[in-house]
């Protein structure tokens, strides 16, 4: 299918050059193996990619992952995983522990919480930190700690302002990021268009690029903000049109009120409640599922 | 001022975890500030940062990081930068060699060059490129490369689809994102307005919340493509409104006509030409100055 991204590039694209050929020694090559799998969560790299690269044996490069799984489990850094096999090799996949998630997102809620942040018609206002890339490329790790066991091919959001943290997701899980619009777009080639009630009980469209997605792949949907989950049901309406399971939904931040959302199972980070009165405060909190036992 | 991030968070929510209160190796130690610090590429971490996690005296450590200094040089990685004195450190920056980005854009652009691609209307199709982390990801060390000297404090970009790419951008600087809207949202609180020509002759609305960005800072801009420069030209503009100085312009792709944009002195990684007839077909090349000589 023509525009249809191959799931990686070719060697050539990917090969950091090597300038010396002198005897590279271990700490040298777990550094840079380290900081190649690490860049490319998600990517499967063979032993003799990496046994060319430093010109070493089989057996060298084994310890080395061994070394790194090790010290990535001590650090709290993410897994280096082996697979083994004839289509083996070793990748890296970011992983974020459930207690140290937690402490986190409570740190980045007490930032959030208060009477500064809030707008004529108590909205929040968070747009900044949606796109901070050390804040956002955290809540993307921790997103895919949630959902690597779901096998989702991408990840889908509504534009605008989920992107970031949706990208960064897509980028932890090592998948492409698949952005809907609000209007068909004449450099998107024929589209499917769907019409859902929007949060403010408007109909809206929803538009997605034929070629961006294929039947029966799986999908994540992130974005930023969860109310009446008017939104994140037409994702999943777009979806079912193209033949695409949705396999999770995440969402960054989620308003308690109302309780019953148009969507279920999905996880959020923050929970938001903005309290009446003259002076309107914002109250943010970890959502319950972080304060549960890890995975 | 309310709502503007700070540009780093606190030392607890940076923290990885050291479970482990055994001796810790070279190896080891290299592995784990390789990780830390290409993980949070601009930002400055103290020497004492990396004794406390490791239990290490800084002679120990300061001999780590010319380790990693070396490899990372010695493998294209990217920069591992020493800063002396008081407020000194060590940080990382991704830095691709000019000779490798122009052989990595000169495979992207073969892919993208062809019949298949070309939408009706002669517009080009890759969407799917611009939302691929591992593709975007390199894109943004590239642009980062060329600007890293410039010294912006935010990357601008207008909604949507150049997004994914200015924020690898903004991340491969260590600097937040600053996204450009349509129209003024409701949760981004009060904005700033300018009306500017669209590439199709129409007169848009480009709008930017107050709150995203104060007086003389410096913004680099970064989008998916670039055709009369109307939509670039909008968004100096409204930098203008906000005393925000633009040190720098930066694309994806952009077309051979007009040969005369709106805007000057940009740099985009590729050239699209798409030529007429009955099965019309797209080139597209890398952009000149990436044959010129390095840095």
């Amino acid at each position: 299918m023509a525009g249809q991204p191959s799931k990686g590039l070719s060697g050539r694209l990917k090969e950091p050059w090597r300038k010396s050929m002198e005897k590279i020694r271990r700490n040298e090559r777990m550094s840079v193996m380290m900081k190649i799998l690490s860049g490319a969560p998600g990517k499967l790299f063979t032993l003799s990619y990496f046994c060319e690269l430093f010109g070493a044996a089989k057996s060298t490069v084994s310890e080395d992952i061994d070394g790194l799984r090790r010290v990535a489990k001590d650090f709290d850094l993410g897994e280096v995983e082996t697979v083994t096999g004839a289509a083996g090799g070793v990748m890296y996949r970011p992983r974020r522990e459930r207690e140290a998630a937690r402490a986190w997102v409570e740190e980045l809620c007490g930032r959030l919480s208060g009477t500064e942040r809030v707008l004529p018609g108590n909205f929040l206002y968070y747009s900044d930190i949606l796109s901070t890339p050390e804040i956002v490329n955290r809540m993307g790790e921790i997103m895919a700690t949630e959902f690597c066991g779901h096998q989702a091919d991408f990840v889908l959001t509504m534009e605008t302002k989920g992107i970031p943290v949706a990208f960064a997701t897509a980028n932890a899980l090592g998948i492409p990021l698949v952005i809907a619009r609000h209007s068909s777009k004449v450099y998107e080639g024929s589209a499917v268009n769907i019409n859902y009630v929007s949060g403010s009980g408007n109909i809206e469209t929803m538009s997605l690029s034929r070629r961006a997605v294929r039947e029966n792949q799986r999908a994540l949907i992130v974005d930023d903000f969860l109310k009446g989950g008017g939104t994140a049901r037409g994702m999943v309406e777009l979806m079912r049109e193209f033949n695409v399971q949705v396999v999770g939904t995440a969402f960054v931040m989620a308003t308690q009120a109302p309780q019953k959302k148009r969507i279920s199972g999905e996880k959020s980070l923050m929970t938001l409640e903005v309290t009446g009165g003259e002076i309107p405060e914002a109250i943010v909190r970890p959502a319950a599922w972080l304060s549960s036992a890890s995975l």
